[in-house]
Order: C-alpha cells, then sequence, then structure tokens
C-alpha cells in the first residue's frame, strides 16, 4: 500500500500547475504593494524556512533586491523596534497559524513593513492579517512531512520573483515547464533505489548544495531527518569546507544536489571528487553527465536552468527519503515526536 | 604539555582587553561613516560566520539596526547587482585574506556601501580595502581552531553596537566585566571534566542555544566538530523543535548553552527538561541556578548579562572541545584535513 507521504508527492505537479494560476493573477498588485522598497525580509520556521532560503537567493539573482531571513526572536522575544519603512516583509507558514509567525508579522507591520503572507491556508490568521496573501494550491496535507505544501511555496517564491524582476519573461517560461519535469522524474525514479539501498547502510549522512540549490539540499536533509529519525546535516558548500569537511570518512554518505546549469555546478562536480577522495560515499542529485559520472550513484534531476531546478531537484529528494523510512521499517507519515503545526514558543 | 590550542584560550582575557583598548577610541569614527544607514549586512565564513550571527542579533537588539547576513555567492558567482547605498556592510575574517571575502567587499563597495572590515591582521587586504578597519589584538594565533581570534571578532561586534546604540553606557559597563570573568571560568573549569567524560561516550552530539546566545553554540559544535573529528550539529532552539527534535533519543548528548538572565532562560530551561524527559543525555553551560539544576551536568558560564554573556560562555565550549580531543587522543592544534586559512572556490 503506498503511504500518505508517497500520494502527496505524486499529487505536486498538479498541486505546482493550480498554484501557479492561482498566484500569477496577483503579479501587478505585488508589484504596487511592493513599490520601490528594495529590502525583502523573510519570516519562517522549519520547511518554510528552507522556502525562504530559495526565495532569498531568487530575489537577489533575479530581482535585484536585498534579501534576507529574519530572526523571530528580536519580535517575539526581545522585543525591539526596527524601522522598517523600507522593507517588505514575506511571512511564509503552511498552516498560517503558527503562533511565532504571526506574532512576528504583527511586530513588523508595527514597524512599518508592507507584507505578504504565504500559506497553505485562506482565511488562516496570518492570511487575514497580511497586506497580500499567496495562498498556495496544494490542498489538504496529511502526512506530518511537507512535502507539496513546500514545492508550492517554491512555487510561490518563484511567482514573487517574477512580479519584481525587471525582466521575468525567462523565469516565467521556465516555471511553466516544472510540474511536467516532475511528472517525469515520480514516473522515472532513475536513481532512487539505488541511492536508498546505500543510505540504508549508514546512520551518517550529509547534504550540501549551493547557492540557488542550497534550499533544496537542506530540504532534503530536513526531509531524510523527519522521515527516518537519524540526523543528517545539511550544509551549504561553502560552511562544509570551512570546518565540518574535516569529519568526512567511509562511514559518511554524502547526498550533493546541482542544477544541470550555471555557475555552481563546476564546483559541486568537485566537491563530489573532493568526498570521494575523503573515502565518503556519495548520491548525485541532478547536474550534467559530468557531474552524475563523479557521484558513486546518480540520482535524476529535473531537465530545468538553475532558477526553477530546486523546486524538482527537492521532489528527488523526497523520494529518498520516503524510500529510505519504508527500507529501514518506520512509518513516513507520522515520525515519532513531531506534529504537523510546530509551535515555538513565544 | 599544555596543548597550544589550550595556551591560546588562556590569552583570552589579555587579548580581548587589548581589543577594547584599541577598539574603543574608533567609535566616534565607525558613527561617523555608517550615518543615518539602518541596514547592516555581514559578510563571513567559518568561525568569523558565527561572531557575525552574535553581531546581528545585538545591533538588532540593542542599536535599532536592521542586521543580516550576506549570501557571498551573489556576488562572487551570480554576480548580481543589488543597491546597498542605505547598507553597512562588515566584513569579518581572521586572516583579512579569505578571497571570498576580500571579492565580496569589492562587490559590496561597487554597490555602493559603505564598509567596515573586522580582522586580526593589519595591513591585510580586507583591512586596505574597507573604509574602516577594526583590527582585533588576538595576536598571532597558531592552533588551528579559532580561539582568542574569535572571542575578539565577538568583542569587536559589542564595540560596533557601542558605536552605534543610542544609549551604550550599560552594554560599555558590562564589556569592562568580560575579560576578568573568562579569567575566573579558566581557573575553575567549573564542570569541565565531567561534561568531557560524558562527551566521550558518545559519537551523538547536538548544541543548540537561542537569540543572542545562539552564536556560542553555533560556535561551540564548530569547535568541537573541528577538533573532536566527529559530526556535532548546532541548532537554534526553535529549528531544533521543527524537526529534529524527532531524532532524540538516549544515544544523544545535547549541549545547551544560556546566559543566566534575558528573555531565552525560561525556554531554554524547558528545553533541557524536554530533552531529558526523551532520554537525551545534557550538558548544560551557563544559566542561573534552575537551569543548571535541571540538566546532567553543568557547566559555569560567566556572571555576565545576557549582552556579552556570549564571550563568556564560548570559552566554556573551548574547553570542552579541547578537554575531549585530548580525552579523544587527538591533537587539538591540528585537525586532520584543516588548515589555517580556508579558501571558497569562487
Amino acid at each position: 500500500m503506498q503511504t500518505i507521504m508517497a500520494q502527496e508527492v505524486a499529487e505536486q505537479p498538479d498541486a505546482i500547475a493550480a498554484t501557479l494560476e492561482a498566484l500569477r493573477p496577483l503579479r501587478a498588485e505585488i508589484a504596487r504593494l511592493v513599490g520601490d522598497r528594495r529590502q525583502i525580509l523573510f519570516v519562517a520556521r522549519g520547511s518554510s524556512d528552507n522556502a525562504a532560503i530559495y526565495g532569498r537567493y531568487l530575489l537577489e539573482v533575479h530581482a535585484g533586491r536585498t534579501a534576507s531571513l529574519a530572526a523571530p526572536s528580536v519580535a517575539t522575544h526581545y522585543r525591539s523596534h526596527l524601522d522598517l519603512t523600507g522593507a517588505l516583509v514575506v511571512c511564509i507558514s503552511q498552516s498560517g497559524q503558527t503562533e511565532e509567525i504571526v506574532q512576528t508579522h504583527e511586530w513588523a507591520r508595527h514597524c512599518g513593513a508592507v507584507t505578504i503572507a504565504v500559506t497553505n491556508v485562506e482565511g488562516s490568521p496570518l492570511a487575514q492579517a497580511a497586506d497580500l496573501a499567496l495562498v498556495t494550491a496544494a490542498g489538504l496535507e496529511r502526512a506530518v512531512p511537507a512535502t507539496k505544501t513546500f514545492t508550492t511555496q517554491l512555487t510561490a517564491m518563484a511567482v514573487l520573483a517574477t512580479a519584481l524582476a525587471p525582466d521575468p519573461s525567462a523565469l516565467d517560461a521556465d516555471l511553466d515547464r516544472v510540474p511536467g519535469q516532475i511528472e517525469r522524474l515520480l514516473a522515472a525514479r532513475v536513481g532512487v533505489d539505488a541511492a536508498v539501498t546505500l543510505l540504508a547502510r549508514t546512520n551518517e549522512v550529509l547534504v550540501s548544495g549551493r547557492g540557488l540549490v542550497y534550499a533544496a539540499a537542506v530540504e532534503t536533509a530536513l526531509k531524510l531527518e523527519e522521515t527516518c529519525l537519524r540526523p543528517v546535516r545539511g550544509l551549504s558548500y561553502a560552511d562544509l569546507k570551512h570546518g565540518p569537511i574535516a569529519i568526512v570518512d567511509p562511514q559518511l554518505v554524502s547526498i550533493v544536489l546541482a542544477a544541470q546549469d550555471g555557475p555552481m555546478l563546476e564546483g559541486l562536480t568537485e566537491l563530489l571528487a573532493d568526498l570521494r577522495s575523503r573515502g565518503a560515499l556519495t548520491v548525485g542529485i541532478g547536474g550534467d553527465a559530468g557531474f552524475a559520472a563523479a557521484a558513486d550513484v546518480s540520482v535524476a534531476g529535473p531537465d530545468l536552468p538553475e532558477t526553477v531546478a530546486p523546486i524538482g531537484l527537492v521532489v528527488a529528494g523526497q523520494l529518498l527519503a520516503e524510500g529510505l523510512a519504508r527500507a529501514l521499517g518506520l512509518n513516513p507519515d507520522a515520525p515519532r515526536g513531531l506534529d504537523k503545526v510546530t509551535q515555538t514558543d513565544t
């Protein structure tokens, strides 16, 4: 019997297409709301935080705006007053009711920011409070690990970028190809079983990526950790080289994600070689032919340019997490110790 | 025979006092340079990145400026042009010659930012290129793990905050007490040996903290990992609760850092109880009497308020890392696979 997680993973092509259809008409309104504000702050936790990382790179690289991740505790615990009159604050919460995010949103308004909510629940506290709500069309998600709510958040980030970019046409055309590419990945599952076999043999897993793809790497790490109940580290290429690479040894399996093009591909291919030279077993997700050849096991990624590749790459990561949980005799739908809506104490 | 790392850990009271003396006279110049710029961006990697995390919270909480960490690859790989005319960019590099940081600095200038360099090497490329250089007075550091160069970076962050805060008098007075408090910690080493014994028995370690103290938690994780060559995760309290807490089990030793006061103390004390209820063994560093009582092993922290406590708390973390490396028969001065100056490919 298929797990609920597997069903929801399979629903992503439709969920992403529906989200594009729902959000694209809001672009003029987004552009009006943001106006000439150059500073964008994301507020999020957990998987939503990983979506914010993608949004942050995409807005800096393709929309020329300075973007960064806010520290919610500055609002909820230290109650600082910052001047945010020149800022757009984007709050991301699947449920739209995580108290910490709702409170930080209220604080941002109070500090003078205009606000956008990205949530999967229409009429949720966050959707109601924001200047504009981008409601993703993932439908009800029942498995605890976020899958379709996550990739539709990434889709919302991309729509936001097309609304604010000087020339969004290429990005926009690429977005149209995302649902079909994910469908292809889900049907073929190239390399997934071999990677699961490799991962099942070790308890030490590290996931790395860089730049736009970094978000897909940390989300893959979180997904593997949540569903398989083992520590999995998600590290950027750069952070990995500044210290943690010292711990690479033959017990470690390293997963590296890359797009098929872009300025990070060469370095990430070299990273695979470096990790192998230190004795680690490697799984490459995506990349080009050279990248795939540099890994012990290659998992196919989407045929998409780097800008939107993370939306497809993370689906490959979800397949690994779901498959590994089953291989380990675990239930990926309801991992021990986790609830669907997480409240951070505020 | 004492390790070089232990010698350099012991030099910190003098290094911090000398750094305060060197940097305090530059405050008027800092304030003039920054003017009414409300946005601060930090550029750093590795340990310096952890110093930037402290700087970010301190400037948001005590200087009312929006502060965040830049993604260097936006400059070095994507070559985006951002409008930084309203920003102060603070580049932190112990050596002042990490190519990635030097390049990102050049980019920031080009994008219109005013810049400050925080480095331990006078006349280094970064010190020469910045509008103003805050040269820390750690002296030559020979062990690979950064210790005194890190705590003097934290000291530079605090001096920066006193230069930009509306009322810096309390923070300034607290800073005066830091060297003496660290001296006291180093002499007493309360709880250090017991914590090392506990840590030596496991291969699964997690370090957590929140808010201002989060920087000391991630630096402690990095230090344990670098010197002891085992995976150690540094997670904020909030990130831990959004997923990874599912992996807590009786094999795991959790280290939690807290200041003796401030809005995070209650939550971090509850975190210790939560971790213990999940079967993990716990080490508490710092906190108040209630926090110490909630941990299996309590390591003494400094008698300092939360604003400057991280500078002392991280010294306790250094003592654990140095002690654990020796207990494991490793040489903390020159860990396998690491060089003193790390170059990220640019």
